[in-house]
């Protein structure tokens, strides 16, 4: 195959404006589902479905038997965020344009660029003993609603003995990466009550407990300003790198001041300062906020004592953490850490 | 005038389903205007003017000019709350029904009823020596905004000597009180922002700060758990009560068992330990958290890393607060108890 055809055919995927949060957009999400599925038979694949949605759908192949071999999933998705704001794009996001010998448009880094390599890789090198399965969806960008209901219903389209996710960053700019695990995910909802009913500050104020500021006081007990998540027993199973991978790390084109400056984007990193900010974040678990609930949160002003409240929290967890044990110990610490008269 | 007429008119009034805050009784919170400004017209007044609306109108009236007498401005509001749950009700809400003595219905407490005493007690007496001026509004229960709008237009509508507020609870069943004074208002919004945009807590989480962890220990810090508001300067202003005055609130029928388990119904109050409760709701100033926005507050999971959070809160103050020094307080505040890598 030479590079101008490759780069045609890149271009032609990355034109199509197949932005799955947006319903103006459902026209052009099925018609990029149509362009993977037709490189799929190209590739000789059996079975080339499109499943759980007419206008999102998970485009499902299967490559050539090749029995004996080990079961490989390809993991992709063929849909991208909105474009916006517009005015910030050098060249227009769905006019995919080279400059410096990079290619640039919606979706090139993120997700289309990667399932077009590995499409062309496979089409190009001598067929390999693997059983491929490629699963390429539609609704990354949008929750992968379609996606999840297709594998509870149809948990044996991911038996395989290894799935490749081709979805991630570079540690640094020509610095390709490997990612061999990633974080899981406990996420929960964290409700304090103080009263029955919500209260008027004027008349209550002063007095009455403040759902919002126990909850505060709480996820603050929780995490310490030091980043030590103090919920018992949560650390005990996690297993710190091996030497030879935290050595490797460190000669990785990494620098906690260009990850701070180009990366995060703010004043200064937090978190567990005995540890790299390498490992803080690939092998350490986490606890975050990403939302609160409760109380008057609309426009203008209103002086309500917040009976409840509600923190949106997850925590990233690491090998050996088990789901289950980390929710008890969640609930158990959420228990001893709130102030006797609240229900946690 | 005798009682059965005085209750049948004041059921007429009460029977009037003027609920503000749903477009569909639009009418009917006109009509209960044109039954406060009838009112107005047989005591006597002049200039009764419907103001600032045509469905909840503010009825602005003059009694007799008594020249050299002092003025005295009656406020009430003829407006009422939505009367769900409906299946709450002893009697249907708009069917005042007396029982043990006692007058029920939307509105015979909150404010129609108080109303109705004023303007009856007025017709019943000898003319007292005072200018009354009457401004009876429509949209209490829904902001006020065309009455501010008013005083805002039109700020000679409120010079006077004294203003009547007859819109405040008793101390105790068949213990009516009089409200001299009531505590001030300073509301803030305190915005955190830890990094440009929001962050993925898989990629990020652990060593990128959290705007919702921020503001939360933020919080944590400007009121202690013991109740103390950390604003430099704040108390310096607070007069306790006289001594008298302590001395006749300790005279209140009022527990802190009762206010707790039938008022707040919590399990416990909070705030000041050294104070006594009704100091703490009557003569000290207050800082309450009403609720917090950034981030993700959907349905379902997200696991973003907001990058900006921001609290509404706002301060009861208390005489001798002044309310610009108060906000340069809490600004200074918050700059010092902000970690140094947030902008707060």
């Amino acid at each position: 195959m030479d590079q101008e055809r490759l780069l045609r055919e890149l271009s032609e995927f990355l034109r199509i404006p197949s932005v799955s949060t947006l319903p103006a957009h459902n026209q052009d999400c099925r018609a990029a589902a149509e362009w993977v599925a037709a490189e799929l038979r190209r590739l000789g694949c059996r079975d080339v479905e499109f499943l759980g949605s007419d206008t999102h759908p998970v485009v499902s192949g299967k490559g050539p038997d090749v029995p004996g071999a080990p079961t490989l999933i390809i993991y992709g998705h063929y849909d991208v965020q909105p474009p916006d704001p517009l005015a910030e794009w050098t060249n227009p996001p769905f006019e995919p344009t080279i400059r410096d010998g990079k290619i640039y448009g919606r979706g090139a880094a993120d997700d289309k660029g990667q399932v077009f390599c590995l499409l062309k890789a496979i089409a190009a090198s001598p067929r390999p003993p693997i059983n491929f399965r490629f699963l390429i969806e539609g609704e990354e960008e949008y929750g992968s609603k379609v996606l999840f209901d297709l594998l509870k219903r149809e948990p044996q389209r991911v038996r395989a003995d290894a799935v490749l996710v081709a979805d991630m960053s570079y540690v640094a700019p020509a610095w390709p990466a490997v990612y061999t695990t990633l974080r899981g995910l406990c996420y929960a909802e964290i409700t304090v009550r103080t009263s029955k009913t919500d209260l008027h500050s004027g008349e209550y104020g002063g007095a009455a407990p403040n759902a919002h500021e126990e909850l505060g006081r709480l996820l603050t007990r929780l995490k310490g300003e030091d980043g030590k998540i103090n919920i018992p027993g949560f650390y005990a199973p996690v297993k710190r790198p091996s030497k030879a991978e935290l050595a490797a790390w460190k000669k990785l084109p990494f620098t906690e001041k260009d990850f701070l400056q180009k990366r995060v984007q703010g004043k200064a990193l937090v978190g567990l300062k005995k540890y790299s900010v390498l490992e803080r974040l690939w092998a350490l678990p986490t606890f975050e906020i990403h939302g609160i609930l409760g109380g008057f949160t609309g426009e203008g002003a209103k002086t309500v004592i917040p009976a409840e409240a509600t923190a949106k929290v997850s925590m990233r967890l690491v090998p050996n953490q088990k789901l289950a044990t980390v929710e008890r110990q969640l609930a158990a610490a959420v228990q001893r850490l709130a102030p006797k008269y609240v229900t946690a």
